[in-house]
């Protein structure tokens, strides 16, 4: 049994084939062109093909073919209904991979939610039933799985951490068009946020990422914070009170046994670990802890092999 | 078919005999005696005796029994596990049900959770597949429903926003040990606080209490509020945009299509409800918007039907 699996995110797009316990056997990664959606899905179907041609199989091998989309997605209709970029909004996602590739099983949705359902299937597998899973990125957004089921919520947006109001006496604004979320005060972007206050007062800290060619951004600070920068473990400090929050209020609602983390900020949970449980410590009912925060077990493949659990978990529930 | 119900509260014990279709064939209400909780459970058990014979039949004619309890329930071990009152901890009610009226089928549940179910059957019925039930009561408890299931979390406590941190700079102390919680801020306790404090300065306001011989509690306040009194008033306001705050995290991170609220102070809904939605409507991802506030449709009797409701879900999920 052959996936396919399609990730298109908002900056790169990966496709690719998967086995049914989450091998890679292929995988092409390119940047999104993001101004005309038809034509990039047309594309990505494209360089599917290339993959399954490269193992030596051909399209009618595949068994279906799982999409993740960087939007709310209404799985009843199949459509990408609401993203940042308006162009992508109400897509009809399915319909078209099924007639660019003549495959009838095509299941799409949400990244995040493909990243929890791709835990399930090929991460931390059966060893946790109730958990959010959160990837902390340039934005922040979350999923919600419940004695071994996604929740998805009234309209699919069930999970979504990233706009809990964290910061009320000084908050900063976030794209959502709201000030204080958590995506606005705990992500990426917040990170290069407070990377850029500091250096505006602190030459020393700017000559830093230049002496060691560094990026002035959550990678670079991470390294530096790595190393010991007392400046940039504040940063980080900073971002992790904040996700703790945003995390505590989601651990009181909703009881999980874990918090799984992803995303490229996420991947430095090392540094984040302490200030996100102190907080979530703080703030959270004693009787729901302890709760555990982990990183995710599929990296930075999280949503691509989300996208192919997507077809494993449709057929489970057929 | 007849279901036995068994309600015991913090303050009050309702026990009776409900039919199918939520209707209250027989009813016995009295006050909860705490100290000894195998005692008050037989004395309950022989009340619910009393009504079923009440109605000219025995008890082997009960269909099952269903019990709701004020505490964290563990539904695979039958215990209540964790109440505010120590006493109560780790009683093995379904056990000790079954032995004293002979009738195996025995489910219980936390009293919120109960609530949330019966809305399901009794209330709201099948209008709402996914909500969250909130008491506003002397404290604030929740439950939620996706997709049709209660939601019971890692160890049972999912829904509970009592405890969500609304308050920051002036946060109170909570029961629970922690502060600025929404039942701190939000409560008919801390409704009872606010009168308090306006009365140290406020003679005037006292007076109006005393002169209509009302109680100063959130009763009292309610019926001052909706006799337009403006301090009243601004005193539910301020409790509302607490109780706004709270749901607006639990609306961001569930996306329900409605909140139904219960208890007595949340009986009050219509002099709460623009507080709450105003509030939620600043603080909620508006890709989430409209979401409802409206009042259940079980009264006062919401976790009487509640328990008799327990019986009804399991046999649908036996």
């Amino acid at each position: 049994m052959l996936i396919g699996s399609i990730d298109i995110g908002g900056t790169k797009t990966m496709v690719g084939i998967v086995s049914p316990d989450g091998q890679i056997l292929s995988k092409l990664q390119f940047n999104t062109e993001r101004s005309d959606p038809k034509a990039w899905i047309t594309h990505s179907c494209g360089r599917l093909k290339e993959c399954i041609h490269s193992l030596g199989y051909d399209l009618k091998e595949l068994s279906g073919i799982g999409v993740s989309l960087p939007g709310i997605v209404n799985r009843e209709r199949n459509i990408l209904v609401r993203t940042v970029y308006p162009e992508w909004n109400n897509l009809r996602a399915v319909e078209l991979v099924q007639r660019l590739l003549g495959i009838h099983k095509v299941v799409i949705d949400n990244d995040v939610n493909a990243c929890a359902i791709g835990e399930m299937y090929f991460g931390h597998r059966d060893l946790y039933r109730n958990y959010l899973w959160v990837t902390v990125s340039t934005g922040i957004g979350g999923a919600l799985v419940c004695e071994g089921r996604l929740i998805r919520g009234y309209n699919g947006s069930a999970g979504e951490v990233g706009h809990m109001k964290v910061e009320f006496d000084h908050p900063l604004p976030c794209p959502c068009g709201q000030y204080g979320c958590l995506e606005a005060h705990g992500s990426g972007t917040a990170i290069k946020h407070y990377i850029e206050e500091e250096i505006r007062n602190n030459r020393i800290f700017s000559d830093l990422f230049d002496s060691l060619g560094l990026s002035k951004d959550a990678a670079g600070c991470a390294r530096l914070a790595k190393d010991g920068n007392g400046t940039a473990i504040e940063i980080y400090r900073k971002a992790a009170v904040y996700i703790g929050r945003g995390l505590g209020y989601a651990v009181n609602l909703l009881n999980p046994e874990v918090v799984i983390i992803g995303g490229g900020v996420g991947s430095s949970l090392d540094i984040l670990k302490d200030g996100i449980l102190g907080t979530i410590h703080k703030t959270v009912n004693p009787a729901l802890l302890p709760v555990d925060v982990v990183r995710t077990r599929l990296g930075y493949d999280a949503a691509f092999l989300g996208a192919a659990a997507l077809v494993i978990d449709q057929m489970k529930t057929e």
